[in-house]
């Protein structure tokens, strides 16, 4: 198992001006690949500082990575502490800085003189292309010997070990790219010494322990392995294989799947990117049916998050947000009765809207939705937290009842409520293809 | 000028399950009160490492903060750490293990044996309270002899000074909480010796270089300093004074406050917490106005903020999404010909929909939004991130063009657009309270 660490260099991080979200990305990245990251290190614009920590850094990881202090500006001094430390000279690349001239032209504008520092680099350091910016990265791989005349001891475990530098730039789109395109393959070659395929299954409406219970026999393998993982309301499974080619980590990966799938049901709604919407959208438009929303607590966020997805004019044309009641019956024709006697926080109210809305839209599925959302407006009956869901379908109509806990407040309510409400279309139209089939 | 560094500890960070949202917290908060510090660290829960973290922190500054490793099981080590660092025992606080007791039994839950441990602390530390959760942190401020004592060397500049230990648990909303009731006061009155005001000025159309330009005569002040920040699509410039109450700090910085607000006019709109639709929903409610809402290519965005604000009720009572051509004729009455001739991305349909949608509603400003989010559906002649915005009011009518650029993506342009949108009706709130005086 190969150690790393991560050094993300700037002031900005240290003055809670930007949120660090790079090293968690590399983070995620190192642990797929089943490399150790021991270490995170924020240091500031400081040669001094830049220069302790990366000695550090070198003295105890195999794999060194750095985002941030790339930049043109002479507060950008990630490439030059590293030449330092390593007691390189830096050099003028010609090529990287014809294509720092390149992405100026094609934008044009002239090159500011500042950028041509971007295309110097410690020799012996090899290049990590950034296609989306102009500050490349390197790729340096520094051998034991190399170490011992740079005045780096290692910590015993490490003392025969190549060591290999990363550094990315600071904007997490071009560190992304820049990890996805190289660095990620260039770590499985030389340090994992084997091609690592991995997925991870989404799932929603179970709970992370009962998710570990369910594949408490799945949770012990070692190639795959398989992990659970939670957050934002939902669970994840993540399956990680290695072989020798990415065809035969597929290969090995692929029963554990199926059978994660299989024993999951309804419960694993999709893989890796995935989102409760946009798989509600690709069944909507392989059942080829609209789908036209009524919301009240939620206000316009499953409307939100259904068109959150390109192409969903496909099967949105017309949603509605009736906060009061008296938009509810005028736009809906919610009778006034369901009002007075049931209230608007109720089932016969939440259908009356789904069917509403459908009737008006022309829609195929309607959806309702109303709750209290907090912070006010709840009552002993009708506690904050309290969600009613309806959809209506052709002869069909689904309800739900919700009680969401008051005290994750109004934001996490209007989340919690508007996943349930696309789980609920999701689940219909799953079973709605299972019939039809 | 104090240092500061902080310690984050948990497995869970180095492998990228959960984003250090801590430790930005805790530098922005360490800035506001002149506090540099100069780094944040990641650290699993290894005791080797974590006490290896502890000694480095401790060597080279003042103060020091960890986050997380406060729970009840085995895996949560700071506070063991902390005392085998410090060459403390550890001792059964036992008002803490009663607080906890409670916690618990205030839950109708039996507290599990595991959660005792978390009353435990080094003996000399002082409790930190945690009103919130059941972990309390401890304050301890260590003599120069002590840490001699413990065998921690000092970097020279901190040889004679006092070091302070503050231990937070992981959970976001305790570790505010306790920063909040308990360590922010305890820093401005043991290590800055005065009282620290700050205010964050919040503007909207005006970017960072404008606006620090704007303002450079300011921002080489004092006390009260003036400094800019900028972070999704907006900027704030954060007045800071300190003197030896908080009564004559904010006396310090008034004038400055007002001199901002003074010449910023429109493009200041709020201070410190303050959202653009809290802002709108403030001066709807001052002035007992309603609004009402026709988006297209915002899906529903602008209805979902502007009913984050509890409360919004009071001025919304229907917002529509008129995804689909049909539906703006059907339902807020879009001429044919408006779209056929101009097409649905156009300033006469923009007016149509604010029209239409307020003609509907009843309410007294309607507001309508349509444009090209993409990534598909842009032309040379509406390419992607063109929009039009239209707001009616009474007989005035407020159009706006905006042309957001492709690059920025899907998401980005809707979220701009809803920008655009609730300050296009903070300008118009303006202007009209203005006229009305």
């Amino acid at each position: 198992m190969s150690v790393a660490e991560i050094l993300a260099v700037g002031t900005e991080l240290l003055l809670g001006q930007v949120l660090d979200t790079n090293s968690q990305f590399l983070s995620e990245e190192l642990a797929r690949l089943g490399i150790d990251c021991y270490y995170h290190t924020t240091v500031g614009d400081n040669k001094a500082r830049v220069r302790d920590c990366l000695r550090t850094a070198l003295s105890r990881s195999e794999i060194v990575i750095t985002s941030g202090g790339l930049g043109p500006t002479p507060d950008d001094l990630t490439m030059e502490c590293i030449a330092e430390v390593m007691g390189a000279k830096q050099e003028m690349d010609e090529t990287i800085l014809a294509g720092i001239r390149l992405f100026f032209t094609e934008r044009n504008i002239v090159m500011p003189e500042n950028n041509a520092k971007q295309a110097l680099r410690p020799v012996g350091a090899d290049l990590l292309p950034n296609p989306t910016g102009t500050a490349p990265g390197i790729i340096w791989t520094i051998t034991p010997d190399r170490l011992r005349e740079a005045g780096i001891i290692s910590v015993d475990s490490l003392a025969s070990k190549n060591r290999y530098i990363f550094t990315f730039p600071g904007v997490p789109s071009e560190l992304k790219n820049m990890w996805m395109t190289t660095v990620s393959e260039f770590l499985q070659v030389h340090v994992v010494g084997a091609t690592i395929f991995s997925v991870e299954l989404r799932h929603f409406g179970i709970g992370e322990s009962a998710l570990a219970e369910k594949f408490s026999d799945l949770l012990e393998g070692t190639n795959p392995t398989v992990a659970p993982y939670a957050g934002h309301g939902e669970c994840r499974l993540r399956v990680t294989s290695k072989s020798h080619d990415l065809e035969s980590a597929m290969k090995l990966a692929q029963p554990i799947v199926a059978n994660i799938q299989e024993r999951s049901g309804y419960f694993c709604y999709g893989t890796d990117s995935d989102t409760l919407e946009s798989v509600v959208g690709d069944l909507l438009k392989n059942q080829k049916l609209t789908i036209s929303t009524a919301e009240s607590c939620t206000g316009g966020l499953v409307s939100k998050r259904l068109t959150d997805i390109p192409g969903s004019s496909e099967y949105v044309s017309l949603n509605l947000v009736t906060y009061a009641n008296e938009a509810k019956h005028k736009m809906l024709g919610v009778d006034d009765e369901i009002l007075t006697k049931h209230g608007a926080v109720s089932p016969e109210c939440a259908r009356a809207m789904a069917e509403g809305v459908r009737r008006l839209s022309g829609a195929d599925i309607g959806v309702g939705v109303t709750g209290v959302a907090g912070p006010g407006g709840g009552t002993e009956d009708k506690p904050v937290g309290l969600v009613y869901l309806g959809l209506s379908a052709g002869d069909s109509y689904v309800e739900r009842k919700l009680t969401i806990p008051a005290r994750i407040g109004r934001k996490e309510i209007r989340h919690r409520t508007a996943n349930e409400a696309l789980n609920m279309v999701r689940l219909f139209l799953l079973e709605r293809a299972k019939v039809q089939v």
